[in-house]
C-alpha cells in the first residue's frame, strides 16, 4: 500500500503544531517566523522522501497497524524537515529569490521586516532568520526521528539502534554534498571530465542519498529487513536518486517556471557545476565553448542563449539517455533473488517503487 | 569527582576524528573545512557545559566506571557541538569578525578562498561555508547525543527516552532565544522596562538554558535522578545561567579583549539589547540618554564614550548586585531537602557545583 496522504499530512500538521506551541510559549512574537517555517513544510513538496521511506518499510514487511503508521509517519515528517533545512539554507547560499513559486524564506522574512517598519538592515535580518529557521527545522527533524524510532523500537526491538547509523550517514552525506558543491563551484574551471566526475559526486551525496537511497534504507532497517533486501533497495535508490537529480539539471535550464516554481536559468546564472553543463562543455569547442564559459556564473548573462548553446551540444539528449539507463539499472536492482531463490522485494512493493521511480525521474516539476 | 579533562578531550578528539573521516571519504577537498570546525571545538571553550552535565550525572549518583564515562563524555561532546553551531551561526548573524581571539569561522573561510585564488565572492563563500559547518556541528551533536544516550540506556534502562525531551527543549530554547534576540534587536526602541524584560527572556532561553539548566538536568535524568533532585538542579541552573549571561554583558563592554578573545564594545556597535543597556537607559535621562541611544547600534560610534555613559548610569554596579543575588539564590536551591529530611544533592556534588557556579559568574573571559 502507498503512503496515505491524508494521514501523513495529519501527522505533519499535528507534530508541527506542537512544536509551534513550544516556540510561541517562549515568546508570542515568534509566531510569524514559526508559521513561515511550518507553511514551508505543510504546503510544499512532492512528499517523495516519505513515499520512498514507506516503500522501504513495506518492502520489509513493516506493519500497517495504526501505532506503527503514526511512528513511521513521524520519521517521514523528519525527512521533510531535513529537506526544509537544506532548501532554506541552500537558497541563502545560492542567493535564490524564489522557491516553489513563492519568495524564498530569507526573502519572505526580509519583506516582514520592511512591512513591519523594523530597524536595521532588512536583507541581513532575512538572512539571519533563515539561518535560524533552517537550524530549527534540523532540530525538529532530529527530534522526530528519535521519537519515531524509539516508538517503533517498542514493537520492533532494536529499530532505533539499527536506524541511527543510517540517519547519521544521510545527514553527513547531504551536508558534505552541499559543501562539495560550494567548493567545486568556487574552484578555478577544470577540464570537462573532472567537472563531470565532480557533478556526479555532488548529485550522489547532495541529492540522491537523502532523496531515495537513505529513505528507502531507513524504512527497511526500521522494519528489520535482511541484508539482501537492504542491498537491493540501496542499489535501486542510488541510481534512481541520481536520475532524479539529472532530471533536476534539465528542469533547471529547460523547465517551465510556472510548473517548477523557480525561474529557468538560475542554475546557469549561479554557475552551478551540473552534469548537464559538464557534458555540454565536453562536446563543444572553439567559439561556442568560449561563449558558454564566459556566460556561466555571470550576472545578467543571456540565459536563453546559454540554454540554446547547451541544447546545440547535444547534452540534453545525452542526459535523457543517462536518466533512462539509471532508471533501468535501478529497477533491475529490485529483481535481486535471495538465497532460497525467491525475490527479496515482494511484487506489490516492487510495483509501488517502480511507479515512484518513474514519477521521480520523468517529472516536469 | 570533576570531569577528567584529559579523558573528555580524548573523547572529543576521537569522535571528531571519526566524523572527519566520514566527510573526507566523500571528498578529500573537504578536509580543510572539516578541520576548521574540528579545531573550533577541540581548541576552544571553557568546557563549562560538560562540567555542568557531569555534575548533574554525579549529583544523581551516576556511575564512574569507564563504560559510563565514555558514553557520558559523548553527550558532553554533543553539548560542545551545539555551542559550536550556535557560535558559528551567531557570528554570521552578528557580523562578528573574531571569536576566542581568532577570526570567526566565516572570516577564516573567506580567507581560505582568497588564499587559494578561488573564483566568486569570497565573503559570500565564507558565509555559505559557515552556515553548512554550523549545520554539520548540529548534526554531529544530535548523533553523539543519540549514541551516548543509547549506550547509557544499556546499563540505565530508559535513559534515552528520559533524556530525549530535555534535549529537545534545550535546542528549542536556544534557537527560540536566538530568534527572539533577532526580533527584539530589530524592534523599534521600546521603554526600558519592556527592554529589560526582553533582555532577561533572551538571557534565559538563548544562554542560561543550554549553558547550565539543561546540561545539569540532562546529566541527572540520564542517571535516573528523582524529581526533587532534578527540580533543585534546574532551579540552580536557571539562576546561575542568567548570572553567567549578565557577566557576559559586562565583559562585552568592559572586558579585556586579550582575555575575552573578542573586541570590547562589539555588543554596543551591534545594538545588542542587553540587560546592562536596558538598566542604563532606565537610570538615565536627558542628554546622556539621547547620546547613548544615538550611538548604540551605530557603526563607527565611539564605544569608549558609550561605555563611560553606561558606567556613569550606575548600571554595572546594579548588574554586579544582580549577579550576586542570582548566584546566592542558585546556590540556595541546592539546599533542598527530600521527603525524608535528607539533602537531595550530596555534599561532594554541591561543592563541585558551587565552585563551577562561582567560576561561571566571576570569570574574566
Amino acid at each position: 500500500m502507498p503512503v496515505e496522504p491524508d494521514r501523513l499530512q495529519a501527522t505533519i500538521s499535528a507534530e508541527l503544531a506542537q512544536r509551534r506551541a513550544e516556540v510561541v510559549q517562549i515568546d508570542p512574537r515568534l509566531a510569524q517566523l514559526a508559521d513561515l517555517l511550518i507553511g514551508f513544510v505543510t504546503d510544499g513538496g512532492k512528499r517523495l522522501r516519505p513515499e520512498f521511506l514507506w516503500c522501504g518499510w513495506t518492502a520489509a514487511d513493516g506493519g500497517v497497524d495504526p501505532a506503527s503508521l503514526t511512528a513511521v509517519y513521524q520519521v517521514c515528517t523528519a525527512l521533510e524537515l531535513i529537506q526544509a533545512c537544506a532548501l532554506i539554507h541552500d537558497d541563502v547560499i545560492d542567493r535564490s529569490d524564489s522557491r516553489r513559486g513563492k519568495p524564498a524564506a530569507h526573502r519572505a522574512v526580509e519583506k516582514m521586516h520592511a512591512d513591519a517598519g523594523m530597524i536595521g538592515d532588512a536583507e541581513h535580518y532575512g538572512l539571519s532568520a533563515a539561518i535560524l529557521l533552517g537550524d530549527l527545522a534540523l532540530c525538529w527533524a532530529d527530534d522526530l526521528f528519535a521519537e519515531g524510532a524509539l516508538a517503533i523500537s517498542e514493537f520492533r526491538p532494536g529499530a532505533d539502534a539499527r536506524a541511527l547509523p543510517v540517519w547519521r550517514s544521510m545527514r553527513n552525506e547531504v551536508l558534505s554534498g552541499q559543501l562539495l558543491d560550494l567548493v567545486s563551484t568556487a574552484a578555478v574551471a577544470v577540464d570537462p571530465a573532472a567537472q563531470a566526475a565532480d557533478a556526479m559526486r555532488i548529485n550522489r551525496y547532495k541529492t540522491a542519498a537523502y532523496t531515495v537511497e537513505r529513505p528507502v534504507q531507513l524504512g527497511a532497517v526500521l522494519a528489520g529487513a535482511g541484508p539482501e533486501t537492504i542491498a537491493a533497495l540501496r542499489a535501486f535508490g542510488t541510481d534512481v536518486g541520481i536520475a532524479f537529480q539529472l532530471r533536476d539539471d534539465l528542469l533547471g535550464v529547460y523547465g517551465d517556471p510556472t510548473v517548477t516554481g523557480k525561474p529557468a536559468g538560475d542554475d546557469l546564472l549561479e554557475g552551478k557545476r551540473t552534469l548537464l553543463l559538464a557534458t555540454a562543455r565536453a562536446a563543444l569547442d572553439g567559439e561556442l565553448l568560449a561563449e558558454l564559459d564566459s556566460g556561466i556564473g555571470t550576472a545578467g548573462a543571456d540565459v536563453d542563449r546559454l540554454a540554446a548553446i547547451i541544447a546545440e551540444s547535444g547534452a540534453p539528449e545525452m542526459l535523457e539517455r543517462r536518466i533512462a539507463e539509471l532508471l533501468g539499472s535501478g529497477l533491475a536492482a529490485l529483481d535481486a533473488i535471495d538465497q532460497n531463490g525467491g525475490p527479496v522485494i515482494g511484487a506489490s512493493a516492487k510495483t509501488r517503487l517502480t511507479r515512484l521511480a518513474v514519477l521521480a525521474t520523468a517529472r516536469r516539476f
